[in-house]
């Protein structure tokens, strides 16, 4: 056993003298969930997923949110262990280790904080005197305050007209999440007249990205937002450059056209070339920074400084909710444990994410990186080798597109994928047409129940060509409508539901390290001294 | 043994008396593959993968590109034994079979006849004295003629004005292969001065899809391309009505406003609600409709019909070369044949698609519904039970962009995911800026033969964080710049991959039956008859 990080005795009670950090198959419940699952004769929906059922197991989320896992493959005796497992391995007692500022990030020996951006749940983090809550939240009244005066005119282009669109510049954490947040409150924000702003995003290294992002914006009236916590991305400043050199040529003045969102001690703070910096941290990492400036730049300037302190709010009160230790009352715990459940124990290897919502078109992208990104790790948090699976492949689109294409393997493929569905009562722009008797979002939500009883329950048929087997286990993330407090709360579900995953399995889930090795063979390439006979064969063929 | 399907005589010879439709467990290739994997130490990457292997293992492709295998874990033994299956399940005889109009789709009892589309490779297909060929080239005549006849201005919207903008009405196959089609050659059209409309989508059911872009387009000089093979599909039929109510009140007349895409034999068809109706017919699948007027008719608007007939030839040369018996010298064959490997005797469950080409971004999507919608299937082609593992689950985004997300999972993850990279010499628009030496398109570059290398390779690191186990197999497809043509050769390598591979796995790779009974379910709750208490209780929660 591995017992390097000493608990917190203040802001919480832990609950135990020594917290103990355990490679996942060392644990009693390991063993218990294996036995268990080897005895197990599958679920049998058919006769087990009924109107009670559905009604029974429903755990309330944030911001009115409820996650329903009656279409899990989960029985009582397996949920006996899974809180057996959440007591074993502490998980609600890492939790609060986290909030409380212990350094939970064990390779880059750092904190983790994103937490702290949209609430104090712990105890203050102080460092060196410094309050780090205050800090974030002086930045996010600076930005909130910079966007309000954007809006009120304070800030125009550098040919004097007002501001109608802004671009952010950044890749990876600080493009997806942002990218997917924008999307999904764009159509909100038109329906309440609350959106101020256009927004658009360049963040791949290929010119193309940006060429076509620059001739369909009008230069006088964008403010860029440069974003990279380090202001040493390689895509990033390419990009930077790409549209400096175009307001150049258009004779505009980039210092009036783009602000930095960034660490206090990169090279892009307190720099001239910007209106403005906004600053993050260490402790924030990439994928986790939607809830900082990375997100809330962008995002107040496009719809407002309220429109993001809701996502804000919602996503504390997720937060919130998290430290609840039964796992019955807990979203994001009982989600993760599932997922456990479902990798390590029924041996699946994926997980779809499929929201009936078209706001949420690249929800699935932003959590593909934020779930592959964390827990796609083979040695635990001491940089020891591990003997179990971590993390899944999660990818998925919008319904009902997906049903279109893909779900014909979901349904009749030889291997099970684990569904999560998302949906919403209401759709957000509340414009709609009725054919057949039904409104589309009746139509789209109807889709969305008869999925998930046709993955559980299948359908025999004498002719197997249409024969459904079922046993296609499903959640269901279910509220009224995709608001900024929604939003919140269903980013901070997921990004706890890592955050337990990742304590489970022993692993950090806060460093990338597996990041690094084709950044270090890149730079190599372009150095021109590979020393790889195969690497430069491969860079001739692409024409280096 | 089965053998239902008598081999045609004309067009081609077929290689044996009669053809064989065999479950793939049951040929002598299967179990000799299966002993040699077992036996299989690995692929030592560190040694092998050298500037001689690049070089040599590689595969021309049509319009240029080529197939690099370099970084797949195959051997000479491993080639032969899949060779050996090639010539035993007759994978090229069943590929002439269907080409020469035999019902290869054998669930629907149709013929698969989308190459048909690109060009005639084996005999005149005749169905009840109907040429059916010239069927084909008679409506793309039709729609390239009416294509030009918009640009000249002979159709305009009903106040006058010439359109600007087209929107495709569909969903699945008439949504995400044309709309990947449009975003991969909308940057090159405008770079050749060839970009006559711009395109949007409508597709999910979600209200909230098709009022943002109603929103979003100029209605007056907005053209419809209404697509639905069957006329019935629920989606697209509330999206028409969605369009048409606005139309409508915007003083419109839809009729001047709509074309539409449909089988002969479907309502839409020569209905006065149109300006006019373009035809496929059965043997055209959904997903393998980007070739017909479902892709032909929005491309043609967006770029010129010119554009559209470069990406069929493109296309139509790639068939062609798919009909090359040995396996060195046939991209999609050895693609395919890679994937089983992979799939069955080294167990990798999915499949990552990575283009380095902005102008990609959405073709990971479409081959997404390609593949797993085409192979996603637990019988054979007969209805039978088989007892192997078929499509695997296919997922990915553009990189850079994806290096900064999901990477991290493929270096260091605890499952291997065979990854398809695929490059481009040149950007499409050929506006690059420099930074630190290098142009952003030789970063992007760069990148990728990087990532190459240290996915195959990996690093050793006495820090177990920090090392990289390697022995992550990946292919490129590479070529100078995304073209249409190009684009063909891309489209149609994948779409004979993914033949071929069904061909192995005995599967029909042109049904998709998984659909429906979500489908079923839908219409029964729409109708407030489902006879499930539990799909009730999940209605009632989403707002029924």
């Amino acid at each position: 056993m591995i017992n390097n990080a000493p608990p917190s005795r203040a802001g919480f009670t832990i609950e135990r003298d020594t917290m103990q950090y355990t490679n996942f198959d060392k644990i009693a419940a390991y063993r218990q969930l294996a036995d268990y699952a080897a005895a197990w004769k599958g679920f049998d929906f058919r006769t087990a997923l009924d109107a009670g059922r559905v009604r029974q197991c429903q755990t309330p989320m944030a911001a009115g949110l409820c996650y329903s896992w009656a279409a899990k493959a989960v029985d009582a005796g397996a949920l006996k262990l899974l809180q057996a497992l959440v007591d074993e391995q502490e998980l609600i007692a890492k939790y609060k280790a986290l909030l409380n500022g212990e350094v939970i990030n064990t390779g880059e020996k750092r904190k983790v904080l994103h937490q702290l951006l949209r609430g104090e749940q712990g105890q203050p983090v102080i460092e060196n005197g410094k309050n780090i809550g205050e800090f974030y939240r002086k930045e996010l009244q600076r930005l909130g305050d910079f966007a309000n005066d954007v809006h009120a005119g304070k800030f125009k282009g550098s040919t004097g007209k007002a501001f109608t669109t802004v671009v952010q510049i950044g890749i990876g954490g600080s493009d997806l999440g942002p990218r997917a947040m924008y999307l999904a409150l764009e159509n909100w924000a038109a329906t309440e007249g609350v959106k101020k702003l256009d927004a658009k995003f360049i963040s791949n290294v290929d010119p193309d990205d940006a060429a076509a992002i620059m001739a369909s914006v009008p230069l006088e009236q964008s403010l860029f937002v440069l974003v990279s916590k380090s202001g040493t991305t390689q895509e990033t400043l390419a990009n930077e450059l790409f549209v400096k050199n175009k307001l150049e040529k258009a004779g505009l003045d980039s210092a009036k056209h783009m602000v930095a969102v960034t660490s206090e001690t990169s090279p892009l703070a307190r720099n001239p070339a910007y209106l403005d910096s906004f600053y993050i941290d260490d402790y924030i990492g990439g994928r986790y920074s939607s809830s900082s400036a990375v997100g809330g730049c962008v995002l107040s300037l496009a719809f407002g400084p309220a429109a993001f302190r809701e996502f804000l709010s919602g996503a504390a009160e997720a937060d919130k909710l998290a430290l609840e230790p039964d796992i019955l009352k807990n979203a994001a715990l009982l989600d993760a444990l599932i997922g456990v459940w479902e990798r390590n124990f029924l041996g699946y290897p994926y997980t779809a994410v499929l929201p009936y919502s078209q706001g949420l078109s690249r929800f699935p992208a932003h959590l593909q990186q934020l779930d592959m990104e964390s827990n796609g790790k083979r040695v635990n948090r001491d940089g020891q080798p591990i003997a179990y699976n971590t993390g899944p492949v999660v990818f998925g689109e919008p319904g009902t597109n997906g049903q279109h294409s893909f779900y014909q393997l979901l349904h009749q493929g030889t291997s099970t994928v684990p569904l999560q569905f998302i949906g919403f009562t209401e759709s957000q722009k509340g414009d709609d047409v009725t054919v057949d008797g039904s409104a589309s979002q009746t139509k789209l939500n109807a889709n969305l129940a008869a999925q998930i009883v046709a993955f559980a329950k299948g359908q025999s048929d004498s002719n197997l060509n249409k024969d459904f087997p079922g046993g296609r286990p499903s959640s269901l993330i279910y509220g009224k409508r995709l608001t900024p407090a929604v939003l919140g709360s269903l980013l901070a579900h997921f990004e706890n539901k890592v955050m337990f995953q990742g304590f489970v399995w022993n692993v950090n889930s806060f460093d990338q390290e597996g990041v690094q090795l084709g950044k270090i063979l890149t730079k190599k390439v372009l150095a021109g001294n590979s020393g790889d006979s195969a690497l430069d064969a491969y860079s001739k063929m692409l024409g280096m």
